[in-house]
């Protein structure tokens, strides 16, 4: 039964399948209106009575018969003999048919005085004013906005009948382990179920997850038979790829028929489009960002069908800042943090790995590299989906450069002071920080690059981004060190094995720079030529005993309890155009660097000297 | 105490008043992972463990020591001694540092051969990739995105220290009655707080109704002792303006105090904003529309200066479609439907009246006229902001011109077939919706206008559209007639009392027409001049006793239970230009016009002929 390669269909045509198969008949619950906001209307919405239903006052004053009131003006007051008081919202009386404003009227003894005349219904709100009696207030399935609640509340309405769609989502997998428990090697977290019961709570859908299923065909069959019975779709998740375990399309085709297995999208090609006693079936694929994306491109529409439709984000079209390479025939999808540096939006891409959540938790925007093209250049222009409202994407600050601890939380703390600025950090090293700044690829870059003279990061940027006007503060003056299980020192590199940090990055500089000095040959040092992008996972290598040493800042060696020996200290600064410190949003993180609470947070952290913390310094 | 007028400040400065006059203290609750989409992080969130914790495999395949595959190529196969088989997700076994894909491995009685060598860690997912120990996932204040909960989940979280504000709504006013009582007259429903409980809790606040507390000085103090400790901030209904019966801002000053009382915004200027105990209190005035911008324009910002911030619609450039005058001084906010017709935007504004709901259910977005500005000019561009998603607000037809109450069925049919066409209907009678598609304000223009030579609309649009290429589309042959109580004749007009429609409209034009083909002088005849601008509002007027007989179509006078002496039978017909017809939104309602369903809808509505519905004609 296993088939090695899937036959792929194309995401347009997925779409079209999808329409063509099922009929959408939706089920419908009645719910109180209090918790109807966010749902569908199952049928047209009707007005139980006339708002009004009698005239009222629109005005605190009194009501009048208007043709009594012709002639009067400045110059010829008139006295009215029966005018009626009334207040805002009061009945007018039988015969009355104006209402006069308090302020307009002279009043002395009971007796009322005006000076203009009135218009015949003035001031008065008319008998179904706001919306008559057998009315439709509301067409059939239409997404009910909060504001609504109060004018059916108005209209006599005290619950509607609404859509129902019920999702049953079934995991799959022996290598699963339930939330909450810490998976042992090889073991994973069940997560995509509940990632996708909130995607899917969030567009109106009643979600149910049942247990965990093991690879075995037939406890999938039993699964899958309730989940029909039980749900008007029915979502498995994984084994929707071709591998020896992958049992879902064969149980998909014994109980019903798979229509497709395999869309051309990146990430989540492995998925299954299945029909069983009528209902739709899904697959999804077992790379947590392979069923994002699924649940996005496909399930979402498939909902839609129903009438339930998800709120997509705004799209902007913003430039790329590095080159995406992608295979034609396949739409792929890459998650970015997008912001307006300058007049402009810029993407920056995430790692594009479908097990890397924490793109999709980075990312503020998404982009879609379409089938019929191999790529993306740097520098040009894409469209973005955001994933935020875009008034937070406003608030994005691009930080690209050199990577260290301490700037999680400094975003933290520039958070938590409500500042009106998001950063987004990309760990592309001090030398690629620069260079995306030269092209205004982002608003800063940290760095930290050791010049022959002894000065950190000014040489730098005098011979790469001459005659630009550049600020500099200063983070901290942070101790790399070498972090290892049994307090080896740079010396004790060549007999052990080592990882390092990616070409470009200061760290490896410093290194470079200390073994040189010492005349230790790189060469002999074993591991020297693997790279990761970040202090803690060079860390996360030694502690994890890939590697006996490596090079890093105090603080991630700390945090994962590791030995260090101190090999120096070094200027960490922050540089930026001097422009952007007139940018409400870079003035906050500036002012947020130069806090008392974040020199708290380094001196909490370890490993960090904080006098020159917040210093400026010019170039030009 | 009572002051007849407010102090209005501007609502820039009322805001900034909010900002500088509480701390904002946000209370905070831990809820189960599975309950945290659309919550916002109390603190910031770190991974309990790396993810993954060991080397895995990312692809089904063999692991290898990349060193034993050097030199292999398609002309030197090479022959491993110790592969090990490994599916996506497996533990490296220790020792190994790449994955071969079992697709470019020959198998042969156990033994694995390659004709590629295998760079270090290819196809491996090293410990961390995802994510290493103690790094943070989620900076405090963080709204939680739903697909994030899938990630907070892989990393071992199972519950969250989320934001929790507490909201407490007083609903005061001796002329209220709780939702789901008809009120007798004079009396409404109280539906201001259903309406703020949905707004705030749909961004994310936790609020409590409490029970409806008469005009009374003394039991609003009660209750309002009551909701300032039981919440972090308190809303009371009503009561906010400068009447004799308004005891808010004299409750809130002996309590605590009073900040501002009145605010230059429209509708909405009686608010307040006082302090008791530390904590805000808002007094929203009375009106549902200005509860309902205040709420949107000052509690909203308010909520997000503890961190919860409402999500914004997008906002879009719009042509305004008529002229709307402002007092300059007053920020004025005007609920518009928004469509896109041709190329550009076009808004037009809904009835401004403080007590129309109608008005924020039919809109799909809103513009503000700035203080500064004494109003916007038909014609000149506008900003809005939508009060749909973007796609929805895309998908607005904007259908101007005479009113039939079966067009309400229509846009109800258009929504179940889902056909991605959203009709906004705005009843300027037959005459104002020709101008309005001259002027391109429109999509399409019902009408129905006698001309002298029997034939309907082609004449009109002859005269006032020369050489526009336009297509008439039948949407039914209606007979018109008097409604009365009493079984009146249109001879019978001039001895009773009448309610007019509004100049411009074919229905007026048809009685003008037949009154003179009668003789009768519409001088005679007592309410001639009051025009209301529905078939439904004429037919209200009688039942209401307020008139003895109006003209109307036969559904209205049937809706309502009115007799009705036939007058004539016109064709009431979609115009449009003809190149709208190739707009896949037009197609749908075209298609639908000519469907069977709505051919039944006229039907069962009676006073519709069909034989023509969905006959189309041509001018040019």
């Amino acid at each position: 039964m296993v088939k090695r390669y899937l036959d792929l269909i194309s995401l347009e045509r997925a779409l079209a399948l999808i329409r063509e198969s099922f009929s959408f008949t939706p089920g419908t619950e009645v719910v109180p209106l209090g918790d109807a906001a966010g749902r569908v209307t199952a049928a047209p919405v009707f007005a139980r009575f006339s708002v009004p239903e009698v005239h009222l006052s629109a005005m605190d004053g009194i009501a009048v018969r208007s043709a009594e009131t012709t002639g009067a003006h400045e110059q010829h007051p008139v006295t009215l003999a029966d005018a009626a008081p009334v207040n805002t919202g009061n009945v007018i009386p039988p015969g009355y048919n104006a209402v006069i404003m308090i302020e307009d009227v002279w009043v002395d003894d009971g007796a009322y005085t005006i000076r203009r005349a009135a218009a015949p219904w003035q001031h008065v709100r008319a008998v179904g004013e706001d919306l008559g009696e057998s009315e439709m207030v509301l067409p059939s399935l239409h997404r009910i906005r909060p504001h609504e609640i109060g004018a059916l509340t108005t209209y006599g309405l005290t619950d509607l009948e609404v859509l129902h769609i019920r999702v049953g989502l079934i995991p799959t997998g022996s290598e699963l382990v339930p939330p909450g428990v810490r998976p042992p090697p090889g073991k994973v977290i069940e997560s995509n179920t509940l990632m996708a019961s909130a995607l899917l709570r969030d567009a109106g859908a009643d979600c149910r997850r049942y247990g965990i299923v093991a690879d075995d065909p037939a406890l999938i069959r039993d699964a899958v038979v309730q989940g029909i019975d039980e749900n008007d779709l029915l979502l498995i998740s994984a084994g929707s790829s071709a591998g020896t375990r992958d049992y879902t399309a064969d149980v998909i085709s014994e109980l019903g028929e798979v229509l497709a297995h395999g869309v051309a999208i990146k990430p989540g090609k492995p998925v299954i489009i299945g029909r069983i006693s009528g209902k739709p079936v899904i697959g999804l694929p077992g790379y947590p960002l392979a069923a994002f994306t699924v649940l996005r491109e496909i399930v979402m529409p498939l909902l839609g069908c129903y009438g339930i439709r998800s709120q997509a984000g705004e799209t902007i079209s913003a430039r790329l800042s590095s080159t995406l390479h992608s295979d034609i025939g396949t739409d792929e999808f890459v998650l970015v943090s997008a912001g307006r540096v300058g007049g402009a939006w810029v993407a920056v891409p995430h790692s594009r790995g479908a097990g890397v959540q924490m793109s999709a938790v980075r990312a503020n925007a998404y982009i879609k590299i379409p089938a019929a093209s191999e790529g993306a250049s740097a520098g040009s222009l894409a469209t973005a989906r955001l994933m935020v409202p875009r008034a937070r994407a406003e608030e994005a600050l691009l930080i690209t450069g050199s990577h260290d601890p301490a700037l999680d939380h400094l975003a933290d703390l520039v958070a938590r002071r409500r500042a009106g600025a998001d950063p987004h950090f990309t760990h592309v090293g001090s030398m690629g920080g620069l260079l995306a700044l030269k092209r205004h690829d982002c608003h800063a870059a940290p760095m930290h690059l050791l010049a022959s003279d002894g000065d950190y990061n000014l040489p730098y940027l005098t011979k790469y981004l001459p005659g630009e006007d550049l600020v500099l503060v200063c983070i901290a003056e942070r101790q790399q060190g070498i972090a290892s299980r049994d307090a080896l020192t740079l010396d004790d590199l060549p007999a052990h094995t080592f990882v390092n940090r990616q070409k470009g990055s200061g760290t490896r500089m410093l290194l470079d720079h200390l073994l040189a000095e010492r005349g230790i040959d790189a060469g002999t040092i074993q591991g020297y030529d693997r790279e990761v992008t970040t202090h803690l996972a060079a860390a996360l290598s030694v502690k994890s005993r890939d590697a006996d040493a490596c090079i890093c800042v105090y603080s991630a060696a700390q945090a994962l309890g590791l030995e260090f020996a101190p090999v120096g200290t070094e200027r960490y600064e922050l540089v930026m155009q001097r422009d952007s410190l007139s940018d409400r949003r870079m003035e906050m993180l500036v002012e947020t660097i130069a806090s008392d609470d974040f020199i708290a947070i380094l001196e909490s952290l370890g490993g960090y000297e904080t006098r020159l913390t917040g210093v400026r310094r010019e170039l030009l």
